[in-house]
């Protein structure tokens, strides 16, 4: 059986492709582990217009029931390899094997290491990737998120609920990120920033009970409970082929003679969302962007076998 | 007094800049006669990707509660003209002349006339351009569509609610528009499409009650009551010099040097949504580009004057 789509990927980009692909009728399946992709991460979203004043997992209910609406057919695997077989995609996960005319890349981003030692050590042991996950076990204690950007202040604005106190830790001088999280952050008590510094180790005896950084080339030792990077994304396509940039991101391309856009260099693949190279990480261009690759994946499956 | 930006248009793409402004507390206004744009004249949302079963109304309404929430300032002015003086954009309405570091065009579309003898003559005597504004006063009647793509196909189903018979007149031997939304109108008996047809001219006395049209080198009438024109858009940005396609299309680049998005051919002015050449007129489309054009316009403010 061929598929005339597959879509990896179940964040918003995901999501939105398979809306559009769904209301064309198509033969077609999302292959994800997840749903919501980094959403769920998200304490607070307040810019996907026309849904103020959600958690990320609210958003995240709300798409889950637009696809339920459509019946859209979801597979909870992880994908392997994509590669070509003449004009066939093939999809490969740990379970299956599926045969498509298209394939969307929509597989998001995942964290990016410290790489410093003890990150392996204590992962989950007071390590962790995912403030709005884990927040709640750090009730009365201290933790550090370490990253002054976006993500970083997020992150922080959501322990100090539970926390006693959050330090965020930036190699920077000062913090990164929008004013209006800026303005939060250092309008809190709880939360405070420590500068121009470098991490060196994690320790800790069961758990982390110590983050070890360099500050003006003096190592400094700060007690907590727990670390929370927030230090940036890679993405997640090492399973193909197509074209990347030094970031590791899959090249998309418009075509202004075809009108299509949200092409990578391979015929019959497209991408869309955080793994693509459009340097603007954000649910609402995401889910904009997984509609632009569907409706440019269904102009070509119209026309597949024609040519 | 300079601002920092100016965005032209209410439409998703406005007002998803507009949100991103806001977050970034930018100075900025958006100067614009309606809000929600295109997306009023819609009987029925569904895939705006989190926000089910919509009508264009209720998703507005969303959307001017978001910009509620963040005090957003709407100017319902008229842009006659947007030039450069230096390196300021100045803006001019028909009783403003706003000064700002930048700008972000999102005026969108207006619906394209038939351009037929009797259209000027029974604007608004039973010539329509919008099915959502206009289907209740042709309660009982009968009225035809001209024009059989999606936006037809829509106002089709909305008027079906409300008229005796509705036909659907297009140029073509089949409808064109989503599987969907095909489905939909080939399985109701109220509507009748009438294809492979050239409109000749709309007649009346106070009020339309015939449409001439060629069918097959053959002229027929039709009896009806009203005509609703659903035969495309054209971009509504005869105000600004920047570059455009063939279509009259703002044509917009993305550097991936400078990782900017949305920029038009003149520095400093940002173009998203349906008035540009991203051949996608979606509303989610649009929102997510506008968010893209505001984080670039974002990053040039922060830039400006330190070049």
């Amino acid at each position: 059986m061929i598929y005339d789509l597959i879509i990896i990927g179940g964040g918003p980009a995901g999501i939105s492709a398979g809306i559009y692909a769904a209301r064309r009728k198509l033969k077609f399946l999302i292959v994800t582990l997840d749903i919501g992709g980094q959403v769920v991460w998200s304490s607070e979203v307040d810019n996907y217009p026309g849904v103020p004043n959600q958690t990320g997992i609210s958003l995240v209910e709300k798409f889950q029931e637009h696809i339920k609406d459509y019946k859209i057919k979801i597979k909870q695997e992880e994908v392997l390899k994509l590669s070509k077989k003449g004009k066939i995609c093939v999809t490969k996960t740990e379970k299956n094997i599926y045969q498509s005319k298209a394939v969307i890349i929509a597989s998001g981003k995942k964290p990016k290491k410290l790489g410093v030692p003890g990150e392996e050590k204590f992962l989950g042991k007071g390590v962790n990737y995912c403030a709005t996950c884990h927040a709640p076990s750090f009730k009365g204690k201290v933790v550090a998120v370490v990253g002054g950007g976006n993500s970083g202040l997020e992150a922080a604005l959501f322990l100090e609920k539970y926390a006693k106190k959050v330090y965020i830790l930036d190699l920077m001088k000062k913090l990164g990120g929008e004013n209006y999280l800026m303005d939060k952050v250092l309008g809190n008590r709880k939360i405070k920033p420590i500068l121009d510094v470098k991490i060196k180790e994690i320790l800790g005896n069961n758990s982390v009970n110590e983050i070890k950084y360099e500050q003006e080339g003096i190592e400094k030792k700060l007690k907590l409970d727990g670390i929370f990077v927030e230090v940036g994304l890679i993405s997640k396509a090492n399973f193909t082929e197509v074209k990347k940039n030094k970031w590791g991101e899959i090249m998309i391309f418009r075509s202004t003679k075809t009108r299509e856009e949200n092409m990578t260099s391979i015929t019959g693949i497209f991408a869309a969302g955080d793994c693509t190279d459009i340097p603007d990480k954000q649910i609402i261009v995401a889910a904009g962007e997984g509609a632009k690759a569907s409706i440019a994946a269904i102009d070509y499956i119209n026309k597949f076998g024609k040519k």
